[in-house]
């Protein structure tokens, strides 16, 4: 594929097309991103998530920036819900983003998430695999929100930073959201109000509730607008990096990262499968809505539906699917 | 099953054991709902939901007050997560909920949400009709958290109350979260704070932004520690009960809600068997680390397992299926 060998090369336009082809799920994705795979991974992912507010992207623009400055090359995934008003992305607070993309180091996309969260943290994978191809150093991937599938999002990722503010609430209800579960790194943004010492005092005291032995989470205070406690930030997200250097992490890294994304993607099938069952469910809500049959026979049905049609579809891919194998 | 007598009968112990069933979908949790499906629903649905640490178990205690000294019985459905350090449910901000189960006529159960957001909504849906087949005419559904599982929960319920509070950004972050889709009546809870009024103001802007004839949606003040604004809220909420009576309106509503929970059901099944084809998972992540096969072939083998064992289990279980249905 020629697209493949100009994103390598290094142009922005076929990596923007690239990109399209593999969030559309267009002819030619699955072989594209079989190609990407079997490349060196060669850029560093980060996560950014946190609730709404935050400023995850001020605070992203920033380590772009700082990244950038140092002569090394950033993709920037943004991940945005969809307006359920216009269809399109709700850009707002982007703006400050694309001011980047006038550099010619850094490169920006938001993703849109379709109302449907099915896809979004396999395609979120998947984008971060081209921009690899393309040789970004430094993969940002910023979510909005903190709910299940923001924090599958943020769990492609190799370094996973929370951003909090003082407002963001004790630390009991940042366990609650299941943040520390995911966080490498907490960001306590916006640390020039009032309560910030008070929001590290707290998160400080909750990660000490742990069992001995957990892993160190580095606490770090930043004011983004004036890019304050940046470079401390840039810092642990090195150390962690070199972390996972030494071979045996690396290896343990590299299987759970595939096996997450693995997941996302038989989820993402799923979904897309159940989307594309619409007559299917309507015919059998109906049916449960009279009481002729109830929820759990439904299910079953559709999963017996879909897994003759999955069966019988994998049939027929498999041809494809060997010569592709062998040349690699 | 003598249990579903007893929780007809209205024992508080038998309704308890009688959600384990379903929560830990124990032996003879399938033939139990399909029973309790074939009920009349009686129960009217609340579902309350907003961000950490708005107020919902405050605001949910005060509904749950208020029905009961009405006279209506009342089951409060609490979804927590589970802390990673003790595998043990976080009550912290439930005592006052378990105050209220002093109350007769008042059932409260948390349920958690076990990391694995998997079967979370249809657990939820599920826990609901057995307290339909109990005769509460209020069921309180309580989420933590805005992200989409929370979402899926929130839309188990006849009503969606989104709880938000002075502090909780502007419309266009409140929009962002997804929460205008789901909700059908705003609560501006803190309303004593002095942010009050400007978040008042911005939800109702961001609201006109909706396309003309979009369903109104009332935003309500409360401060729910005092209980000021809960008339108001249960004004609302039974305006919106009236409105599904309308017969064309109340049977697209059931169907609306039985594809719900239809969707939900299979996505539990898809999440639970990914969960126990762990050993699969590892293999093919190690092999995808290696670069021996791409993560999409990977995905295509784990559905294919999944498909072929799926089929092998429904065939096996449909001539049980068929006497349960007969006796209804």
């Amino acid at each position: 594929v020629g697209l493949l060998e100009e994103v390598i090369a290094g142009s922005p336009s076929a990596l923007a097309r690239a990109i399209s082809v593999v969030e559309d799920r267009r002819d030619g994705c699955r072989e594209l991103l079989s190609r990407c795979h079997r490349r060196e991974r060669q850029g560093f992912r980060i996560g950014l998530t946190g609730p709404p507010g935050a400023g995850k992207s001020t605070l992203g623009s920033r380590l772009a920036l700082a990244f950038d400055k140092a002569g090394d090359s950033v993709g920037v995934i943004a991940v945005d819900p969809t307006s359920p008003f216009t269809g399109g992305a709700l850009l707002g607070d982007r703006v400050r983003m694309n001011e980047l993309s006038g550099r010619t180091g850094v490169f920006v996309r938001s993703m849109a998430t379709r109302g449907a969260s099915g896809g979004l943290a396999a395609a979120t994978a998947d984008a971060a695999l081209v921009l690899d191809a393309a040789s970004k150093r430094w993969i940002l991937i910023e979510t909005v929100g903190v709910g299940q599938v923001e924090l599958d999002v943020a769990e492609t990722a190799d370094v996973v930073v929370v951003v909090l503010t003082p407002e963001s609430g004790d630390g009991v209800q940042t366990l609650k959201a299941g943040l520390i579960e995911v966080a490498d790194i907490f960001v306590v943004n916006k640390a020039d109000r009032p309560a910030a010492d008070r929001m590290h005092q707290n998160l400080r005291t909750t990660l000490e509730l742990r069992p001995s032995g957990s892993p160190e989470i580095p606490i770090i205070s930043t004011v983004a607008v004036s890019g304050e406690g940046i470079e401390e930030l840039i810092s642990a997200i090195r150390e962690h990096k070199n972390k996972l250097t030494d071979p045996e992490r690396a290896k343990r890294h590299r299987v759970r990262m595939a096996r997450s994304h693995v997941v996302r993607l038989v989820e993402a099938r799923v979904k897309s499968r159940l989307s594309s069952a619409d007559e299917l469910l309507e015919t059998l809500a109906q049916r449960v809505a009279r009481l002729e049959i109830d929820p759990y026979e439904a299910a079953d049905q559709v999963i017996a539906a879909g897994a003759v049609d999955l069966l019988s579809k994998m049939r027929k891919r498999k041809p494809k699917a060997i010569p592709a194998k062998s040349d690699g």
